[in-house]
């Protein structure tokens, strides 16, 4: 039996394999949070552009400042103003955080350790060379890059990129993926319910973490189980970078969507895939674009967005789309010993007395429970035939709120 | 002198008791993720709505299925098509995963532990009552809530509040802030740069910031140092539930914003916070508008950003504006005894051979370099006088990426 099911690695690892990053476009500096460069910013100016004074105080040469000196005062260098002289000998110029070091400085007199009088000051501690002097390209130099292609951007980066001169950003283009939920028992929120259907909530949870993950989701209308309506999402897939399917993954969906979308050019593969919640997956393409296909189970279809398409969009964006992130935390409470499948536990994060994040796995992990998953923190991975662990045990565990989900 | 500073906490107190959550909206729940929750969601229809199977296989009754008892065919129930009838004595129905469990059934037999044939079905383990079966309302009943008042919404909640029929929902406006650069010196990206001047970056970082942390800013026009510019955007002041200025918070400036405030009916202070980088900060109200005055320093702005922007945001989305969260990590460096101002290190993030966390502090912390911000991933927290650290000590340090900025 093990031998039918693939690793979750390995699943991810062909995904990422078969995906390559979106296109480049233009976006204004406003706009550049979030997305991923295309090429690499370069600074168009030197910051700062000239050596510049530290502190507020006053511009000096230091040979002529030891302890107890007089200089004289020979005008002001405020930030924006410079000043257009030259320190002579025994000469000070008062200057300000960011002003420019007049030339013949080159040092500065911190105002607290001066005595200003009468278009003179006094220096009462001694002042070393080049002391208090932040020098021309201290933060970055004209020509240099500030920031590299493929560098998802910060709030800090965008202040970098604006600071260096930078107006406009070439960014991989937004992954679009065209999200399609299928069966005929479910109907949207608000909508009548079909008798024994369910209200279908994968398309516009998985509408949001795409959206999180930094995707354009686009949720199509609910497909019935019939190939018509099937082969119809199929001709408009090109649209899309990527194509999210839910439900029909199952084995017995196998031959209905082989037959729907075989005229389109389908390669796919139907998965087991040895996790738990959502072992069954569809992996192939439409033409050109990708398609993922998640399982119908909402916890099952989130658990496996976390895992498969927070990576597939990571990859598309222009990024590595590497493993989702874990942290190692404790265990608040024994763990069972695994069986074959990799499991993912939902479960509540709390830090203790000495600062270390524990987990506690809900009791119930029933995959049918949603109210379960939306109110865990972590998912506590459990590898194939991991040990039953005591509390106070180290595992990995996802932290939810970290992706944003 | 020490008394004059107000310390990190204090601040941040006053301030976040000073703002109240902006009223609510109704978005649709495709709109929801990200968005605080004004009042709780609560659940419109039960899930499951009656007993379900958790699995493939049959429904029987367990006094029936000993092992080795054959049971006659009754018919099917898939999900989403209930069998009508009532399972009778000797009899079994075919089930699959989300079938309603049929009248006079009280147990699944797994199709693995059963061999069909033709209109009957073999039991091979005997079923034990109650199992494979999920109860109504496992997941959650119609009339109770599924998501309290105050939560922000991941996009698990959004699938929870599809599926227990929610098609609306009603969230905390999104705080609009105001933000307004000032001073003569500064120029936008791409524009001319006055002589001496430097590029403005604040303004498009804070909006990213902003952005990030749930708000939604309004860039204002740079205002040159003079009161009548400074003026007109206090006229307008009340568009904002929030307006951060960043200049003009220095001490020679006190004058000026006073001025040009004086007819808007500003209240404010002028706050030297004991902290770094960033020590001006304004704190004052225009009108009924909260004004946040940070530093020009683009260091400086984007950490007081940080620590105090983040959770005035939130406090204003909804939430209970708490500090920024931290994480004990290890230093992998010796640190120096801190000064009576509280330090926020600029540092890399990795991670050791045993899983833990280390932080690295950028060797050289002047507060004008702003790409050792963008390269950051951590800010080590130092408080003030925080004695000097070995390399492997514990130390507190506020994750950037984790607030996505």
């Amino acid at each position: 039996m093990a031998n039918d099911l693939l690793a979750v690695e390995e699943a991810r690892a062909r995904i990422i394999a078969a995906l390559t990053p979106t296109a480049a476009e233009t976006v204004a500096l406003a706009d550049g949070a979030g997305r991923v460069l295309a090429r690499g910013v370069v600074a168009r100016l030197t910051q700062p552009p000239a050596d510049v004074s530290a502190m507020d105080g006053y511009a000096v040469r230091a040979a002529d400042a030891p302890e107890g000196a007089v200089l004289r005062m020979a005008g002001a260098a405020p930030a924006g103003r410079p000043f257009a002289g030259r320190v002579g000998p025994g000469e000070a110029v008062r200057i300000f955080t960011g002003g420019f070091v007049p030339d013949g400085a080159d040092a500065i007199l911190l105002q607290e350790d001066a005595s200003p009088s009468d278009g003179a000051v006094r220096v009462n501690e001694t002042v070393q060379a080049g002391r208090w002097i932040r020098r021309r390209g201290l933060d970055f130099a004209e020509g240099t890059q500030v920031l590299p292609a493929r560098r998802k951007l910060t709030a800090r980066d965008i202040g970098l990129a604006a600071a260096s001169n930078n107006p406009w950003l070439a960014v991989h283009r937004r992954p679009r993926v065209g999200i399609l939920a299928t069966g005929d028992e479910i109907a949207l929120p608000g909508d009548p319910i079909p008798p024994g259907g369910i209200v279908s909530s994968n398309a516009h949870a998985l509408a949001a973490l795409v959206r999180a993950a930094g995707g354009e989701p686009v949720v199509l209308p609910i497909a019935p189980d019939d190939t018509a309506a099937i082969a119809d999402v199929a001709a408009g897939a090109h649209a899309f970078d990527l194509l999210v399917t839910t439900g029909g993954a199952s084995v017995g969906d196998h031959d209905l969507i082989q037959q729907a979308l075989g005229g389109e050019g389908f390669e796919l593969g139907f998965w087991k895939i040895a996790m738990r919640p959502g072992k069954p997956l569809i992996w192939g393409r439409l033409g050109r674009t990708p398609v993922l296909g998640l399982p119908g189970n909402p916890v099952s279809a989130l658990v496996c967005g976390v895992v498969f398409l927070i990576p597939a969009i990571a990859r598309l964006s222009g990024l590595e789309g590497a493993p989702t992130p874990t942290r190692r935390v404790l265990t608040a409470v024994p763990l069972a010993q695994n069986d074959r499948r990799a499991d993912h536990l939902r479960a509540a994060l709390s830090v203790d007395a000495q600062g270390r994040m524990l987990v506690t796995p809900a009791p119930v992990q029933d995959s049918s429970m949603l109210a379960t998953l939306a109110r865990a923190d972590a998912l506590v991975m459990r590898a194939p035939f991991a040990p039953a662990l005591p509390a106070g045990a180290e595992v990995e565990a996802i932290i939810l709120a970290e992706l944003g989900v």
